[in-house]
């Protein structure tokens, strides 16, 4: 329930106010050299302290603890990580110990388990998201040796169509000045991936990158290419007509499979859940962070009825740093399927 | 690859054209007793043959080989069942053997495997959908135990928004004499759930929903309550505030935790990847049919451009026989977490 | 609950007395020529009706429904395929419907699912066993290509030590005329895996393999190598000391691993859980059938204390027919190993 | 590969000599007090330093990461754990470097990965166990509330069969002052399993508790109750007769189940691969540490044939240490089943 991926397989833990967050990334391909300052990197695109985010400064320094030898080379082991919590107030939270805050997993948490760790949201909390960054981090110098590389941008937020990051974290801080917060939309496109990628049926890649995305903190919707546009769509409007290159492989059978493109990319790259060789392009929507400065009528423990506002540090839009996070699990996602692929595709027998 | 779920879990078989569709649905609850003829009924609202459908008409019987004692009720045991494939003029498909026809899964399929099965797709045809509402037909059965019910409508087709299934059904008809396809939007509701069933992280009820609606043929995007459309708004507009109703429970700590409700539902009744106790609400986007009439180029396996128009039945619209597949991927999701819940929830209901 | 592998996954249903056995094999591989009378032969070995065994003949014909084309070649498709139960004499059961006959699962399987197929042992059958032989009669081909082969043979049948099969079958009837039946000792040789198969860990070599063993109908033991009587040996008597031999590999770090060898093989093959490139030797002890003719006390479902003698067909020794269930799923253990190390081995990349 | 278990799921990493071993145990219960002497006191036993085990000692030290409320009760959210590595002199493993010791892991470690931590065996090392201990100390717990119980024991190391533990650390003293080290036989008994706890076919009681052993280092068998030698018997000796007691439950259907109890326990408590209510005993054979004082030949990296003899710390018996790790494992594996039974089982106890 915590882990994620099949062959090369997440599973994390922490509650945001505990001693660590943590994970344990298994089935990382061996003889990798690893840049240690890249993970430093990808961590700090997804840090707070910042304008437009919480002030929350999480000064996210991973210790891996196993699955490398002394030059930083990948064993093939289980790589275990965790990253201390520092900055955890817990005092801004025990008022809210009794209290379920709307839109968040308070009430939901409890209800699931008897129990919850009020602090921060505890396992809720989208700091668990550090440690999917940490990971995802290393799956994208994997992928980067096999020529895919992985882009996220902000489309929108709630309304304002930036066009620079900075033009967004302004808009971010507005929004948190008039003590409220707002959706966002973020794109991810993947490069390189070459045709024969994925799985039909219950494997799809867009089933499992779907599932990746929509397991990420305030995530409502999940598309790619076309995808809610499509359902407006004609057949004819929408056909990705193929045209052929030179280039060319060889089939088990023999047989000679062409190696084609396609004209217009309505797909995002995806055809029977399988990499058609187009870039793959995918959209996910983004909620409001539901903690606000506002006042928001809700019920306690006991069932009486109470009104809340966040006095705690909070982002305005989740979406800035979401985007190391979906970046993180669209890596993560492809280098599994990558992995698997060598198993079971036809060309690598 | 090909099953989903984790207790209660479906693999499936078959090509379009082979002799037969099947599946076996594993972890089935024992002592249930199953009303086959509905299990019939959900399996003719998948069939084709009628307006605005394929004209390939399956005659689905679905005959199971085990699980059940002789007066019906569920062992426990595996359900393997199998539908035979029998209006499959695979004659129809002999022109396409060479041909990788745009937006189907021809292509891709031969670089993931470097084989195919061509006649109707293979194993990437909708007619594995069959096997699906077979197993989906049992879940709703067991569910329907629980108080839990599936609802799904057709909200749109492509740009027309009707009020009845046959104005949809004239519409699609209207399409296909247009040599065209059109995609639809499809909503399903889901009553009954109480609160505490789902899983936070990694295994969302949000998460699990989705890639198994994205495992779909044709299925492009998920959104669940606003959706998309949260993207747009603010924390002040997406929350859904609580309030108390009388009726209680008690946690495994001896706290009481009180039953509440919110006064709207913008989370579409899940919050932290767990059912907050209100109406389940998503919607998934279905492209239009890539099958039509109309004349379309493309790329033959020798690598020769060649234009193809389908003579082969098809659906003008997948959305109408794809609800019966939303509702039966729902019923199998929700009942598989209904299950875990009693091992692994406080509650142990 | 009823699958077995990771990637190559055999997942079986069906009830000793029920319409038909059957099974889907998962994640076989693309492109391979399948020889159907091989698998006809290998279901012959495991078949009753002869000199030792049950009278039940099952003329076990597999039908394959899915995942080949019409050449007989695998298109990495799920494999489904039935057997269909004939001769299945549901009389002979009716008055054992409410008795718990000893060391079966009569019992065991009420307890756990508040109900059961009294036929025949329903699913705990060895029946089921047939599913295995079909699925491992295909793994063995996929081995046959990787240059593995799998032998079993009887050591033992009770203290009878015979060095025929025509011996251990006539001692097997001598027996059964007795009213009793008998344990046996089955060792399975597997030649032809190359070092470096196999997962430390928690998903040894020997894990996995004992785990299948373990699941077969009627086994209480397994060893490899020198087994328990390792337990009693010294660490200069079990040493397998090492030999070079001049063909070599290189490693991922670009450093040469040369190819060695044990001049002895205590360890079977196995070290650490994964190949050394000797010889796969275990071991696996098979209890005396529980079903014979002798008298034997036990209670109904009542409650009462009553005595029952089979009067059913049965087999006075597992152990004949079980080596075709020893050998299949030590294939299907193997080739799940082979196709998994394709996708994490270092070699492949 | 690193994990281990279906809902209550063990994945641990660390290398012998890297800076921590650590897990994370998922799917631990909600709401349970944890008693965190008792955890330490299971840790000790698994300790070196002591008579009849190795020079190294490990202070154990658990650092419990998440998981738990301040006052230790567990909240079902993923436990992360680690234990540094204190006493791990690299020096002594630096000639070793570029040896395959025989027996070990070496060669096979280096054949799947191409690549390997040559300190102390890297993550092949026993050392790993200590994650399994800290992890089996929970379940421990947990399996306490529900009144089951587990016990370990040797029965013989060597050819020599103590009666107290000291008498068998001296044997072990004894044996490595020869330079020599001795294998060892441990038996487990779990009490107060209720019948119905398992599962038929591929995932039997006998089938995770095997897989489970033979997963622990130096282990090359298993059996349960009469195991090997039951493959001598005749199944008129085997027969564990039932007999009737007065208390009792009500099937699903409706149907009475009597509580009943078998007179004999030649089944070691499992029949069809589900618990009958008695003692569930095993057995687990390990070999000889293959690190010893004498002299052995190998091959070397560069294919040159050494002799090396270890002067590295070491257990001349690892039954003696293994004994902690059996009972982890076992006690994992049944509280596994346990919380999958909630799940699953009829009574939903």
């Amino acid at each position: 329930m915590n882990s994620i991926g099949r062959i090369l397989r997440l599973t994390t833990f922490g509650e945001s106010h505990g001693p660590a967050m943590g994970g344990i990334l298994d089935g990382f391909p061996p003889g990798i050299s690893i840049d240690f300052s890249k993970v430093r990197e990808e961590m700090r695109t997804r840090q707070g302290g910042r304008e437009g985010t919480t002030t929350r400064k999480e000064h996210d320094d991973v210790e891996f603890l196993s699955g490398f030898n002394e030059s930083g080379v990948s064993l093939g082991t289980p790589i275990g990580f965790i990253i201390r919590n520092h900055d955890n107030r817990s005092r801004d939270y025990s008022e809210l110990k009794n209290v379920y805050r709307p839109n968040h997993a308070d009430y939901t948490t409890e209800r699931r388990y008897g129990i919850r760790d009020y602090r921060g949201g505890g396992r809720a909390s989208a700091r668990e998201t550090v440690s999917r960054v940490a990971a995802g981090a290393l799956a994208l110098q994997y992928l980067e040796l096999l020529g895919v590389t992985v882009d996220v941008r902000l489309i929108s937020m709630g309304h304002f169509r930036g066009e620079t990051e900075i033009e967004f974290r302004r808009e971010a801080e507005r929004i948190k000045e008039e003590k409220d917060s707002v959706g966002a939309l973020v794109e991810c496109t993947i490069r390189g991936v070459s045709a024969g990628i994925g799985n039909p049926v219950y494997d799809k890649l867009s089933s499992r990158l779907g599932s990746a995305m929509l397991s990420i903190n305030a995530v409502m919707g999940f598309e790619y290419g076309e995808g809610f546009k499509g359902s407006k769509m004609r057949g004819t409007q929408m056909a990705d007509e193929f045209y052929s290159v030179p280039t060319s492989g060889e089939g088990s059978d023999g047989q000679h499979i062409p190696d084609i493109h396609t004209r217009t990319n309505h797909c995002g790259g995806i055809q029977g859940g399988i990499s058609n060789g187009e870039d793959i392009i995918f959209r996910v929507a983004f909620k409001p962070t539901p903690t606000i400065g506002a006042e928001l009528q809700t019920v306690d423990q006991a069932g009486r009825e109470v009104s809340i506002s966040s006095k705690g540090r909070h982002d305005p839009c989740v979406g800035i740093r979401g985007m190391a996070v979906v970046k993180s699990m669209a890596a993560l996602t492809i280098a599994d399927f990558f992995i698997l692929h060598k198993g079971t595709g036809w060309r690598n027998e």
